[in-house]
């Protein structure tokens, strides 16, 4: 257990009737030499794995399969390579600029789409107006180092945010954009999160395998007065992504 | 929109392009289905459902597994059937017990192992101890209502924790223990969250199928006075929890 990897479980993939699934074997080995190689560093082709361990093509396919799903891997052009370790993001009022930013990577969003619609009743109490009030609904792709990471999904009442489709740089942080602009600022928000599936349309957007596992997180807003603000869907690609936390006792 | 779940996307799953691959389609309408049936209620055969939507059988198991992965669906005898929204478990430094319980759940623990092993270099400062002296490592099930959701890795040194092999009840609460018999209380903690895919000796013990995607926390924390305490990596079902916070604007 001297070189395991901090956090990874002690005996991890042997199941008690100690039978190892074949593929998952040939993970474990995979693995190591991935420590072996170091961040960056490009694996060996499927023909050579299978070669070297003795396992058909496919046992050594559904090997990387996981390690990719899990982010131990990256596709880099023909080849694949190590993946550094995932961004670890605070879960704070912060927005996701400064979180990326704190880490040396430089933020960035692409817009998808913004547009004006109806509110639904489901989301009206979220956003303090009644159903059928105009609202926005903003959709960007969010980026670290120009890679695509994930896709987020703001909806905001018109009237708190009139001029968001003239005045806002979609490319910009939406909470400074509120807190410069319109002397907004964020006071307490509560938030869910969960692991689901890439759906094809997401994959599509966020240039993700389908079906990669992601991590989702809603999130609902008041402002300093406690007026509701914004509802957001943030999905990150949970192969990118940790989310940290600090927690404090009650007493 | 107006039928829509509650944070589920707009436009979910129709890639820009407008082509949508076809098990997708079959998964939609199974959605739809499943809100219909409500809660428990059984699912039509596979073979029911391909008739009745003009596929082959094995486009609507592709549907089906990825309902059944995202926690919409679960396997009950030789049925399938609706399953409830996922558990909601708050991040707090409340115990897994407590927070279980909150909802109406019948919150259990099943122990798997405890053995006393010497602390690796890489958990000795979390535990505050020297590498090489004696920890605990206590593995255990989470269960509610007597189904398996998680499974549970406590590191504790040996010194803080001495008589945890007679006297500690392991399908009871650990911070319980630690509160009532030892007087000792959870300071603050830092928390990371990933997905990750079940090992096959996880899946094992979780009961869970191979590579579904879990929610990994990793846990350090420290008692009132500030001292190390414990590591804990607790993986729940993907399928079956999402977890909660409360942010507070630092204003």
């Amino acid at each position: 257990m001297a070189g395991q990897r901090p956090g990874a479980a002690i005996r991890a993939g042997i199941p008690e009737h100690g039978r190892i699934p074949k593929y998952y074997a040939v993970k474990t080995r995979v693995a190591a030499l991935l420590d072996e190689l170091g961040e960056g560093g490009t694996l060996p082709t499927e023909r050579e794995l299978a070669t070297r361990f003795e396992v058909s093509r496919e046992t050594v396919r559904q090997a990387l399969r996981e390690l990719l799903l899990e982010g131990r891997l990256r596709r880099m052009g023909r080849g694949t390579v190590v993946a550094g370790p995932k961004l670890e993001q605070p879960l704070s009022l912060a927005s996701y600029t400064e979180g990326v930013r704190r880490q040396g990577r430089r933020p960035g969003r692409a817009l998808i789409g913004l547009d004006r619609l109806s509110c639904p009743e489901g989301l009206a109490p979220d956003l303090g107006v009644a159903a059928g009030e105009p609202v926005w609904h903003m959709e960007r792709v969010l980026l670290a180092d120009d890679e695509r990471v994930g896709l987020e999904s703001t909806y905001v009442a018109v009237a708190r945010v009139p001029s968001l489709d003239t005045e806002f740089a979609p490319d910009s942080s939406f909470y400074g954009y509120l807190r410069e602009r319109l002397g907004i600022s964020f006071g307490d928000a509560d938030e869910r999160l969960e692991t689901v599936l890439a759906t094809p349309r997401e994959a599509l957007l966020i240039g993700t395998p389908p079906a990669l596992p992601m991590l989702l997180i809603h999130r609902v807003s008041r402002d300093t007065e406690g007026r509701p603000l914004e509802r957001v869907r943030s999905l990150y690609r949970g192969d990118r992504f940790s989310f940290t936390t600090h927690l404090r006792g009650e007493g």
